[in-house]
């Protein structure tokens, strides 16, 4: 993603193997499953961009306290709160593959296979049920434990446990919106993005790097509606990506956004737009699952036509001015105000 | 179950309103499933019996400090904790029905068959995992927030978080024991019992309440001891009734553990015991779909005459000596140190 992020990789990781060998080894009294599953944690985790973890060192230093061992370990929990939740959504989603290996449960489910367990597929999705709340309790335990004060430590175990309750509430919406038949409002397409992507992917982060640099109350809550702007915006060009990307750019297949009836702001005004028009074949194609090259350019063609994209690029104009605006008068080091610029550009600009 | 528990059922219940209307009312901001998910949690978790929440209460009062708000939001927590696990645990065994009422994924998964939704089974489960999430970090949330001084909170949740951890770890062994083709051993059953049973149902609300109390470490750890020891006479009593109880004081089909092929340190003695004896026959009635009244007479009688009851009655009789001398010399209240000889009878004794 961002080069400026990936300087966190390492010390991250390292914070991770710090958490397992004192939080996770606990575990081992209990039975031989603790081991097993503390391996398969630490492969899942250490696979994953980092990018939420990298932002709470970054808001850190952006607000003059240098990463060290406490920020860093809040870093590696909060990607050990992504592998909890990547590991209850693969069973939603029913998605075997993830970060490029068997999802955990389908981990379990080979396992289960070759063991002549009963039901390996129920076996599978049962240790994975369990791997993903262990994983979300290590994370809160690693943050109780961080040479912090106790004041502070209360306030980032409370907000991150607040924080991920409301994940957990808009993942109940995207569950829904993917199995209801008549699809989502633009309410509940915003509340999704606001809560999955925004709060979760950026405000999160930067609030804890925030709290752990000690900063303010009205700086926290700046740093928070930021990360909720700009995860909207990543959002949006993610589904536009996701439409209107190639099969070698997008790393899926070119449409299955389309052919998917995935939830986006651009099938929800495509739609209204279309209706009595020469383009209102298109609103068809979403959700059909053969779709054709010449659907796939036709659905894309109604979406400039119709003024649908534009549409969605001013709201990213519009939601990128609110968030400069917020980022304008705070106190930030140049190098830090210059990796959120970075940050905003490629939330917006990203190609692939 | 006790009747002097029962004095903490309202304030318990009490405290549950007020974690719903504080922190679950923070979730309503989300989207419309956050209400239609705290109707249900506060109607599940009132449903059951408590006992975790009382044990808090308890151990406080045992210690000398009268439960207030503080003590019983962190009881209702723990029974926040245990609606999270259940909702888990009936995804996992497929149980449809808990607490007289259709388990939560089933619940879910009605409401999807109700609105049309594709693939309901798949719909309640995953709002299912969702939902059992929210409540656990709702019950972390809630404790973090009790009127108490700084370092007493963080003491509780990273407690709270770290045994949860631990019971994650011990269900892992529990499903693979229930698929695996082979059985579990003896250290495999007894460690379940142990985390499952003992520290989860016992130590973690007796520690909870006794830190509340301001108890010192060696008394905390003492009552965790204490809790570990009687779970573990709760589940081999419990396991001796789901063998030797007749239908109407279990609550279950008479002999269905025994259908079930549960792994109970019974059935693991009285395995070893009966080979090449005239009781060998009774091994393969464990798994048995459609037993005979005269088949499970017999296992019952191999019990008996093998010697494997009397030997886990002296077992019983052990741990609960084990109990009784850490109890000896702690400051309790007298009303406290009957309430806990009262468990003690409770859990050894009881035939329903």
């Amino acid at each position: 993603m961002i080069e400026a992020l990936s300087v966190h990789r390492a010390p991250i990781v390292d914070a991770l193997k710090r958490i397992d060998a004192q939080h996770g080894a606990e575990l081992t009294t209990v039975n031989r499953w603790a081991d097993d599953l503390r391996t398969r944690l630490l492969e899942f985790t250490q696979r994953g961009k980092l990018i939420r973890g990298s932002l709470v060192a970054t808001a850190s230093a952006a607000l003059g306290t240098r990463p060290g061992p406490a920020v860093y370990t809040v870093a590696a929990a909060v990607e050990l709160v992504q592998s909890f939740l990547l590991i209850h959504d693969d069973i939603m989603d029913e998605d075997p593959v993830r970060r490029g290996m068997p999802a955990v449960y389908e981990q379990y489910r080979r396992y289960g296979t070759d063991h002549r367990y009963e039901h390996p597929q129920r076996f599978g999705e049962s240790m994975a049920i369990c791997g993903g709340d262990v994983a979300m309790l290590l994370a809160v335990t690693a943050v109780t434990g961080i040479t912090a004060d106790e004041r502070t430590r209360l306030r980032l175990v409370s907000l991150l446990s607040r924080e991920i309750g409301l994940v957990g509430v808009a993942q109940m919406a995207d569950v829904a919106n993917g199995h209801a038949p008549h699809g989502a409002d633009e309410e509940e397409i915003l509340s999704v993005y606001r809560y999955k992507t925004g709060r979760y992917t950026f405000s999160l982060p930067l609030m804890l790097g925030a709290i752990l640099a000690g900063a303010d109350a009205q700086t926290v809550e700046r740093l928070s509606t930021w990360g909720e702007l700009q995860g909207v915006v990543f959002q949006i060009r993610d589904d536009h990506l996701g439409i209107m990307g190639e099969t070698d750019e997008i790393g899926k297949p070119s449409g299955s956004d389309i052919a998917a009836d995935k939830q986006t702001l651009h099938r929800l005004h495509l739609r209204s737009r279309v209706k009595g028009t020469r383009w209102q074949d298109v609103a068809s194609y979403f959700g059909e699952p053969e779709l054709t090259s010449g659907q796939i350019a036709r659905v894309r063609e109604a979406l400039e036509e119709t003024g649908t994209l534009a549409l969605l690029e001013e709201r990213i104009a519009s939601l990128r001015a609110q968030a400069r605006s917020l980022l304008a008068d705070m106190d930030l080091s140049d190098e830090g105000r210059a990796l959120f610029d970075r940050i905003d550009e490629y939330n917006a600009g990203r190609t692939v």
